[in-house]
């Protein structure tokens, strides 16, 4: 096709993604931020990611709760209360128009009057957008398994950057990401520096050891998706131990999955190119796979979204 | 006055800041980034800023060599040689038309194509901006010094972030300067978790010990103003330590300034409340700071800019 044809256009402006800025509904393509807020210049900045699945938000009041502990622990302050922000939250969902959907809510600290420095001298931004179901992992490669890299770069310390305040701290991360790559993983787990495993870039860590499941309990993002996974197997009567998971421990487990808003829960079969346990996705982690899915269709979780 | 009167404005729409983003040159109002780039959303960036004083860069050529060998690390690529990107930085300090100005390059990750979460698949974004110098104390300020507190919070490893890759992670920094406020104090410097002095938002650190100087040779950026300190006290055949810093011989010292492209050589005349020294800026301290803003009238640091 030559450069002065035109590709057909969706009749929907936001096919691509809606967005809210400053107020405004735009096009995903024309959503900007000032390039002086402090959520950009100094990552002054929390976040949230809510799935919609068959036209409902997953959990959205324990999104929002995360939300606004972390807005609390920054000294920040929300424009929009719960309500409010739950409507325009809605609003991008019906403008993009899928059943299915990624939505990201951000808090920036805003840009300081000229000459400040002083971040109580701010006004906090909202923004958010939706934008079609994100995959870490598509449904293909999922059935195949992940190849994960453990990191040789450690994860950020909590004492330096909370991480249960969802943050974009991502040079850590980004890092384990290039190692991964050079060495044919899809991607990275990282470690605390002393031989424990935290988290990688977006999602939670599992591994079923002897049928018991281990998840590190500090370092990491406190995930719904990790939440719902660990109400999931106790309702198996799985035993599931919120604590310390040593790079060891990982390399000798029977299964291994990772847990994200983007794309549930995703089975790793290869560590660092050797296959855990026989080398396929394992049967509990595909249990709770299907258990996750078939959540979204449970009331409990879901808030329907009024798409007119 | 009402809001329906108007402020007398400038005749120049660049008074405020001139930016530089895709490819046109806007007031600092207007310059907006996409909320999609990972530059936001990973704090995937590197940066430099070079103050421009009496009409010329300071160091240019020093900041160019820092920028672009974090951008290297980064695994990124910069759309403009250097070359193109001095002529962009002076028509950027040209628009606002001053002869002071703090002028900051940006390299962003980019926005990924839809449903990429690979950092490899996006195209590097270079900004710029040039607004009225920054001052990260005012200079009626420095005749006082500051009141600095040592922050509980430790610096983000290097081990996890490459400091000397100019970066926004800046979590710890400003949980650091809410402590501070707390506290009384102006900013703050942070340690390293292990007793040693790293440094602050926007600064490193030098103290004076029985005529010695120490700054610290790890865990911080390789600020130029560190380097041209380091320069003009060894000029002095002030005797340079870079190596460790306690806490404990922070406390000791006869003199503590800070060093910055945001304010220069800074007197720190108050730690927690205590004063440094006799409590007002020691006489190195008033030394190196007026040799370094001597040595903005010195031709091998100066590139001149042409403001026709």
């Amino acid at each position: 096709m030559s450069q002065t044809e035109t590709m057909p256009e969706s009749p929907n402006p936001f096919a691509q993604g809606a967005a809210f800025i400053d107020g405004d509904y735009v096009p995903i393509a024309e959503a900007r931020i000032p390039i002086t807020d402090w959520g950009f210049l100094h990552s002054d900045v929390t976040y949230d990611v809510v799935a919609v699945w068959g036209g409902g938000f997953f959990r959205l009041a324990d999104h929002l709760d995360r939300f606004f502990r972390g807005i609390g622990k920054l000294h920040m302050q929300s424009p929009h209360d719960r309500e409010a922000m739950t409507e325009i939250l809605s609003e991008c969902v019906r403008r993009l128009g899928l059943e299915e959907a990624y939505v990201k809510m951000t808090l920036t600290r805003g840009t300081p009057p000229p000459g400040s420095r002083d971040p109580r001298d701010c006004e906090n931004q909202f923004h958010a957008f939706a934008i079609p179901y994100v995959w870490i992992a598509t449904r293909e490669k999922q059935d195949l398994g992940l190849n994960l890299t453990v990191s040789g770069v450690p994860r950020i310390s909590p004492d330096s950057v909370d991480p249960t305040v969802k943050n974009f701290h991502w040079g850590d991360m980004v890092r384990g990401l290039f190692e991964a790559y050079d060495q044919g993983g899809d991607t990275a787990v990282l470690s605390d520096g002393k031989g424990n495993i935290t988290e990688g870039p977006g999602f939670n860590i599992f591994a079923n050891i002897d049928g018991r499941l281990i998840t590190p309990a500090s370092g990491v993002l406190l995930g719904i998706t990790r939440k719902t996974v660990i109400e999931l197997a106790e309702s198996l009567n799985v035993k599931v131990d919120v604590g310390t998971l040593s790079e060891a421990e990982l390399r000798q487990a029977d299964e291994v999955f990772i847990s994200s808003t983007a794309g549930g829960v995703m089975p790793i079969t290869s560590l660092d190119g050797n296959p855990v346990g026989d080398g396929g996705p394992g049967p509990l982690t595909l249990r709770l796979r299907q258990m996750y899915w078939d959540a979204h269709g449970d009331g409990k979780y879901v808030t329907r979204i009024d798409y007119r």
